[in-house]
């Protein structure tokens, strides 16, 4: 490990004026070759990617750990089905609706130039030169992939155990096949938010705020769990069955979501990115650090103890928060916008009930809310941003998202029905619509 | 995140002509240096191999997710000491025997010279350099020890529940010590049948038909478990005790699969390298993706719901699937193929039941079947494949797993008894073997 | 996959003398650029962080599965907690009072010079390039705060069932903040021992002594566990809840010990040092291994059983003796090491237990004695090192810590009492201090 008289540091590299060079900036034959910053870019995206993907196991369990044991088999085949659905159809969608067009076309599509370079078997790198220069075209689907998952993977939880399995998967469909990447262009496919200077580093509008979106507007049409809201008024808590699982989930996530903000630097073949994606790793993991104590300590000023659930929301409202921006803050300011975000999501969980929106997992208080504080609070730390765009970039993404996906529950409301009927729901939807319980030697009575 | 008009692209970047360059094939003084192609090989094995790690963690939650509580105990201590067996015996005996030597030579294993290169400690790279030209021999070695593990874990799934511990561990040492290596040689380590055109990318006959072929062998050699199939021939279903555990078994084995069909390009120091490497990972992911979904949907219609651990194995079989070829086919191909598995293995899973093969978690369709599917498959996207030549390759390896594994089952058969007693096996292993419940809090009754 | 005859072998590779290269040592326009080394350095940094980062949910989970299902509850939250809190105040306090100030100060605190280069927004390599020549501070700072992490995570295990919330995070706060980064100076800081010539390459000494340290002096002064030991001087088992769990957690520290042990080589921008980086992997696996198997075999000849979670300790033990040099061994060398180790824990476990020390998960052993254990084994393989040496820097570490954790213990116990009342203990923490059970549906009776 290191030490000031660092014995092992290789001879040459003490005897290199590295960074003395990096001072004065690039120097001819000094800089990694063109070849070597190809190869790191595309790395970065394929290592960002696989913790990314690692977040849909993460919020498997985060799920099946706060739901109650008679639903959990359902929560997994949501989140499992859902990953699937998102792989495939942001393939054969959604990745050519956010690129390479920007904004969406008929032509482009009709033309089924669809996944462009993925879809064709390419050794070498000319043709993933084509339409992104500057890193592998497999690589960079692969990680915009996983984020376009997590907008769906956010949205199960908060409709869970009263949601039916197959209207729930059609509108992860339409999510990850056509509203995520539509509303994504318009920022991440360089359309008119990118040009309106909306920032928004790793998707706390263009991810988090989707799924929670799209998360409310289904919890408004499903109505709550029967039972949750009683006739005074009074909310009846329904403890989630497994707070291991939900605390795996969390870590997972926290693990995951380094992928999702330090590959969001889309490049790491420089001095200057590779010293960018490390700041992020630890702007982020002290968002989430921040988030989970101010969490734990507002939960045990308000309710006299503290409480795992909120903390473990807390640190996840830290990651959503700072995914707006997680380059520009300083350590100090970075923990300060994860610390806001877990005081948020210990006030605004119970305000939800308040508003009788039933969300199992509180994940509207932690991906909608706090994606909004995130994208607002960019414009504390980063001086391109302006409040007044970032809220127009948060309004624009909410209506389109609230609208299209309103319309898209209400027609399956319509056709299919959304919600399982009561006995079901009552008896817990493993047996009655899959037939297999999670647990089956295990639950009391 | 990546919008068409990216601003934060380092401007050196952007003026540079990067991809013109690689268009017109290597540039001196563009491309990486032979050191820097020399480390990324390595970091590509060691990244690779610590996923592959993983997959040993993936085995455990799966395994131990299906069989019932009373043989949970049990079911880890076998995963962690097949693990830790293979970790020994492939440093002991296997690495040296199916490599350099390509084909199996008593001079060789005499010598002693077992482990070359890792045995002696070397600070820089001349040792390493004499039988592997481009990464380190010991990443190298990290890597294809845990390939070699991999096809241990498959087996321990299958004969779950009835299998005594101590004769299951010395096939494990025969199994990751001399039959893993010695077929593996005969493809990877540049024997005969890589010389007759076999081809098998990362180990869908390597590793996973192998695998299958010995938990095949062993289970028709230890029979199903007492009242698995009653005196009117039906099959009497034993749900698995914790579905949690079996997805996040899966979740996990599906990370892990990126570092074993990634890694499997065995180079990332050049740009095609780590454009290939790209395209595995894509490939692989929607090749998972497709086989879920494929049973989730196959399931529902013929059972009339869909299935959780169809499902799950689902995802297995597709990226079993996948494994013999994840780089040529196209990503709407690999979701077919994958798509294919999940079919098959809906249908062989009731099929070995049938057979009253006693398969606890689904291992010989997942890892057997899918494993042919996929070999055979390569010829459907890599022209330099044949069907005949895939075949050949499959039975070879077939014949010879299932003649040496029949052999050293029958031996311990006879020398120790590979079975628990009856009541053991009725009373769970866990009490009787180990003497320590899984779940001592949380089992009914 | 590799193959002698490797076709898939990039033809240029195969034309370049590439090691003949290295084998004469750096030739010029061969060696990485500075700025990739930077990079490559900075990535170690990186992926060996969020390895160990990945640590403290295993650790949480392994605490999960040993407690009794009455305080797991409690368990996670200080799991959570004492991560948060070692990211807050390792970056307030911590990180600066260990560098660059190689010996403490006073000025240097007072002066507030607190976390330079990671405080201030940075975005290229000049301020990163002050204080730490050849990575990234922030990627630096990043690995650095998982170790200190690490060091709490151990001490939460011995002390559960027991200890009350607050006081506990007060002494992680001063644990995280002031204890280990003062005698880590020492060491890492370039301070008197590195000076003496002691060797400590990741941390047996520096992280896992001292975690133990701090667990012996809080176990001493918080007594056992109300029922543990008997009237007539016998142990009552109380066995662990969810052995899924802590198998889980076991794997999980077994994967991030890659970059603990990998990511302490602090390089891997040159052939030799990635080789090292590789070679530390393939012996900290055959370690934990190695230290598996002798737990399993001793613990069958001493019990007539095989043990679960001694097996589980045993790879932990082999994984902290192997860490204070996991570069010099050979293969053989650190299976052996680790091998001491497994059985090292098997005596020590119940020789705690003789001294009425009750160490819930067995942290003391596996932690403190394993790490003396692996610190003392440098001499044997590492020439640069003499058992004189390691066991001045032992005892000069374990006196510090046992001092200054136990002046604070025995102070926040004065002040706040470290223990719940008996109520609380019989009833568990999880009503009682958080009123809320990790699972409610499945709890017995």
């Amino acid at each position: 490990m290191k030490t000031l008289t660092k014995l092992a540091l290789p001879a040459a590299l003490i005897a290199l004026p590295a960074m003395g060079m990096a001072e004065e900036g690039p120097v001819p034959g000094v800089n990694a070759s063109t070849d070597t910053v190809f190869i790191l870019n595309s790395v970065l995206f394929l290592v960002g990617g696989f913790l990314v993907f690692w977040m849909a196991a993460g919020f498997a369990m985060l799920e099946a750990g706060l739901v109650r044991s008679k639903n959990v088999t359902m929560q997994l085949m949501k989140n499992v089905a859902l990953f699937s659905l998102a792989a495939i159809f942001y393939y054969l969608i959604g990745y050519n609706l956010m690129y390479p067009l920007g904004t969406w076309s008929v032509d482009g599509i009709l033309s089924g130039v669809w996944g462009p370079g993925v879809l064709e078997a390419v050794g070498v790198s000319a043709a993933d030169a084509d339409d992104y220069s500057y890193a592998s075209t497999g690589s960079d689907f692969f990680f915009q992939l996983m984020f376009c998952a997590t907008t769906a993977s956010i949205v199960s939880g908060t409709l869970a155990e009263r949601i039916k399995l197959w209207p729930f998967l059609i509108f992860v469909i339409i999510l990850t096949g056509i509203i995520y990447p539509l509303q994504a262009s318009w920022k991440w496919g360089g359309g008119f938010l990118d040009q309106a200077g909306f920032l928004d580093f790793a998707g706390s509008t263009v991810v988090h705020s989707v799924g929670g979106w799209a998360a409310l507007t289904g919890a408004l049409i499903l109505g709550p769990r029967i039972g949750k809201y009683n006739k005074d008024g009074k909310t009846v808590p329904m403890p989630g069955s497994n707070l291991t699982l939900a605390t795996l989930g969390t870590f997972i996530l926290w693990l995951g979501w380094f992928g999702f903000n330090g590959g969001s630097q889309l490049a790491m073949g420089t001095v200057g990115d590779v010293a960018d994606v490390s700041r992020i790793f630890a702007n982020t993991n002290t968002a989430a650090a921040g988030g989970a104590i101010a969490a734990m300590i507002v939960s045990q000023l308000m309710f006299k103890k503290p409480d795992l659930t909120m903390t473990l929301n807390g640190a996840l409202a830290g990651l959503v928060s700072i995914t707006a921006e997680p380059l520009t803050p300083s350590l100090g300011a970075a923990t300060l916008i994860g610390m806001i975000g877990g005081v948020i999501v210990v006030f605004a969980i119970p305000m939800m009930d308040k508003l009788k929106i039933d969300d199992v997992v509180g994940a509207i208080p932690v991906h909608l809310i706090c994606g909004i504080w995130g994208t607002i609070a960019v414009a504390f730390t980063n001086s391109d941003a302006s409040i007044g765009t970032q809220l127009y970039g948060v309004i624009v993404v909410g209506i389109f998202t609230v609208v299209v996906s309103g319309v898209v529950w209400f027609i399956l409301n319509a056709i299919m029905g959304l919600r399982v009927d009561e006995e079901t729901e009552i008896n817990g939807l493993d047996m009655a619509e899959l037939g297999m319980e999670a647990y089956p030697e295990f639950t009391n009575g």
